[in-house]
């Protein structure tokens, strides 16, 4: 089988997701914590499917609600299973019995807390199962420090056992070589190799790592397939949860960088799993990128800046301080500076918000500047409203633009103004009191004091 | 003696301060640099105070009046010996001898430039006394370049010498075992070891090192006790400090983890000694934790938060971009947002304030919205005043409260207003000019400019 | 020759710079790219010319008029060179013959894609060149990974070869000791060698490395001199790039450190090449500086501060949230606080802007209070304008100043107020509407949407 036949094939994957998380000390379910903005259980949708797996059977524990929603909410199709009593992985993959039947090529047994496994190494379980006579290819990884981990005793090219670390014989202790837990198992003999696993061992529970000697019994045979030690991290706790959000982190810098970005630092910028980059992107130390970004080619984020989905047009110069919230839709060489919040709102091109402002629930047309201090009061404690302004505004320092309002294009607002109707194009619109002085009350206030 | 004895004996600390800090290239004693947002000493004396020690002396040097006052700040009753001239470290014990003499069973040593030593490992020291005959337990540490440090000589478990790297004999620069320079000394032999310790060597110093020595001439014995390298660290210099720094935030993320925290990065936030947390709490990269912040399940920190002296309440989302100083208390459900700094100001339940606010010396009543651009007037240049805002307030984008102020419930602020007169429950206020329009000015400026 | 005969040697620097970036994916040239606030071609003029080098020849490519801009602005009477095609680096070093035959002592070869070489080590192979009969010295350095390296193959002290690694003869590629490109060449017999180099190679390119060879044919002798391998690190990605941030932000603040400059992390700091500090000065995490920062004694820099192009005089308090921007001045003792942007603005001793303001093309005197909310508007969207404020001013919240205008000694500015004119001495000013209270308005209003 080449890999183009595996394309062919019809997969199931079967993703296991009743275990615990105590170690977590989490009110949440373990796989619904999250990696670079998004869930371990959607990194791990994800990847199957970009392995090929045309259908996802979701193995949970009772009362699993939340991850029942989660999954349904990335793949509204999917199966979902539940496994009570929790009685050892075989066990918790035939919790999918219906699924399993009905007859997929390959099935790829995936875990839930398991989140950095690659679609490239999915896929290379699957062809793992070309050769005739394959019932299983399992998920191996040289490990820095074996203890505790069952080992892959191989022959050759062939896997004749998974050993658990307690039943190692003789030299075998010294094998590095361990199992991820990960498999591929060839649909036509899945059913009868899973249900021939006995609970006959201490724990009294089906393991799946009795298929290997199953396949074996029945004449069909195994191998193993090597992935790199950090991609088969399993998150048992916060620690490992921070370890799998690095190694994740310097995944998706190193993709950005051979693309053409630059990272001063690019150990203190914060990615999320879906952030786009244009070429020529300088990113400044300590930037954020929620979910949701786009970033255009040519733009400069600077130090500071906290980013979520946001659409940032070319050659946009963002930060220092910026916060860009879901809704921003920045067009080409716009300006956001310093402590400047933007949210829901389209900005044309040139327009400059350089200081201190707020602009929400708005749109602003091309080479508009919007002053220090200004905001847009898109709120009246009940509902929303959105503020409409034109082309080469002049928005003053300090002026508060009350919404639902319009302003036209080439209109000048004065400072500290309260603008709370229509301001017509080309006009002047201000709300201002006249300065009045009251000459040495500020002496006789302080003499006053020191009294 | 188990450990149990261990408590009931009683225990003297000296602490030895009276070193100079040329390395540091500061004016500042080196004591009083601080980890984790507290002095080294504070951290010594913390932790010999935590391993039971009843009594602490000070051994500082001559115009140390700086590190004086710091330890009285935290140990009122603490004992203050000044050493002067410096002649070696006995020397420095010995300043102190008017404790010793009292007649403790343990003598701890302490240093203050070693500050990250676990009260764990002065309690280990302490037990090390036990057994009979024992004057001496001293503190060792497996070095990865033991060059320079004094070597612990062993006979089986005894420890029959500390030798200087350079007195070092046949084979014995072989030995990693180094010497840590902390000890216990048990009471009742303390002083005659101690006056018996010579100063002939180059130095001309008394050296508490020959203490062992000195013990076993008298038939009483000696041991070493070990500790990580990391923890015996001294600090003679800023690089160290750093690295010092970075091994006690390493520990703290370590603790906050096992309860239930996530650290997006853990790398990229800053803890104090003192920072708490509840469970389920998210921190986002980049947040930095002054001292007194207290932490409730279920929170939110968003990236580039700075914290100092905040109690949060459950379930509150501060940041981005949010500053909390000393005195500031949220109840449950607060949302503290972008560029919004609050100080000494108590938030109930459910309150808001998202964007661009100073909310200092206040107290807000459930769910008050606080609109953006909003700012207590606590400061006249002169003294500072309180403003109160009852439950269920909504006050507008741009206004200014000038304290002292009092706001009614349910009260409703205009947009750019300047309140600074009582606001019934209920009412509107506000202070506003009325908005007026120049039809054609801004087109006329612009056409005057581009003359 | 001792390296004080060194000094007195003349010296070309040849820096080539006609490499292709396309590993860069860039549409700047490579040479462009920055390193702690300035290019590396800055970094290696700058190298060079504190080595000794009075007159340096820039070889670049065809289309590389950026590139010439940017030495021309650091060196304007730099020599140009255009090598085209590219035939090999002898060719390149070639391209500046005319500058080679005026006859230097010493001629340095660098490469503008290597920007960590330290003029000492530029210095030390100068000295390489002092030996009776010395024609060249060659960099090296010891390789953690020599695999594609050419090798420095030595009998003694002498450098027989440069080896390119595809011709490794026998033991040869156990060589750990690799050529890192630069040399020093005697001018006296330069040319010769360098035109008797040819081509006859795979690539048909004049390689530099063949003048060891060419040189042992002439009867003159080679040496090798040793850098760390991290000085000279090439930059062909974005990866190398970060590495070599890197490694030149470790080395800027370990001087600063030694000098007396906490940082509490330090690998949470981004220097300029020319950040200078006083002594104990403090920095907290997650601080940025630009080109051209000075702090004096005494500074605290708190979290989340970006500064560009400030002088920061002595104990003053900068951030958190603090952005200073190139043309600020601070005198001693000014206090700026959380999002607070100033620029082109000179602030005199004591003045405190500690929230929410905007100081832009200011001058402010000394003990002047800033409110929170404060903002000059020193654009009208044509022109910038000028805010001078006196000594002892009381600015209050949320004014906007209009510039150009003028506030005396000693004057008060009432909250929320639009000043557009002068301000005597001592004067209260204020624009302020009164505050009006429409009693249950509120309760009516929230009644209404509630229906």
């Amino acid at each position: 089988m080449t890999s183009k036949d595996a394309q062919k094939r019809t997969c199931l994957a079967i993703v296991l997701a009743a275990g615990q998380s105590k170690r977590m000390r989490s009110d949440r379910p373990k796989v619904l914590h999250e990696l670079a903005g998004r869930s371990l259980l959607a990194h791990v949708l994800a990847s199957v499917g970009a392995a090929g797996a045309e259908r996802v059977a979701l193995v949970v524990g009772p009362s699993h609600d939340d991850v029942v929603k989660e999954a349904k909410s990335i793949a509204p199709d999917i199966d979902v299973f539940v496994q009570s009593p929790a009685l050892g992985t075989a066990h918790a993959v035939l919790a999918a019995k219906a699924a399993i039947a009905e007859g997929y090529d390959d099935i790829l047994v995936a875990f839930g807390d398991t989140p950095l496994v690659q679609p490239e190494t999915f896929a290379r379980l699957r062809t793992g199962l070309s050769a005739p006579g394959r019932a299983v290819a399992a998920l191996g990884f040289l490990a820095s420090d074996p203890r505790g981990y069952g080992r892959l005793i191989q022959e050759g090219d062939t896997l004749i056992a998974i050993r658990e670390d307690r039943d190692l014989r003789n030299d075998e202790g010294e094998i590095l070589f361990c199992n991820a837990g990960l498999m591929a198992i060839s649909g036509a003999t899945a059913l009868p190799l899973l249900e021939s696993i006995g609970a006959a061992n201490a724990q009294g529970e089906f393991y799946l790592t009795d298929i290997v000697a199953a396949a074996r019994r029945d004449g069909l045979s195994a191998v193993a397939i090597d992935a790199p030690e950090e991609e088969v991290l399993g998150i048992n706790d916060r620690q490992q949860l921070a370890v799998a959000e690095a190694v994740l982190q310097d995944r998706l810098k190193a993709y950005a960088m051979r693309g053409g970005v630059t990272f001063v630092d690019p150990s203190r910028v914060q990615l999320s799993y879906d952030t786009t980059f244009g070429r020529d992107v300088l990113i400044e130390p300590d930037v954020f990128f929620g979910p949701g970004v786009k970033v255009g080619d040519g733009v400069t984020i600077r130090s500071f800046s906290h980013l979520t989905g946001a659409e940032i047009g070319p050659r946009c110069i963002i930060g220092p301080f910026a916060r860009l919230r879901p809704g921003t839709v920045l067009a080409e060489d716009v300006h956001i500076g310093n402590f400047v919040e933007v949210k829901a709102s389209v900005l044309a091109a040139g327009v400059k918000a350089n200081h201190l402002a707020y602009i929400g629930d708005a749109s602003i047309g091309a080479k508009t500047n919007v002053g220090a201090g200004v905001i847009t009061c898109n709120y009246d404690g009940f509902a929303k409203f959105r503020t409409e302004i034109g082309d080469g505004v002049f928005v003053g320092v300090n002026s508060a633009l009350v919404a639902p309002v319009k302003i036209g294009d080439g209109a000048y607002i004065g400072t500290g103004s309260v603008i709370t109707e229509t301001v017509e194009p080309d006009a002047l619109a201000l709300a201002r009191s006249h300065q009045v002085q009251k000459p040495g009350w500020a002496k006789a206030f302080r003499d006053k004091q020191k009294k």
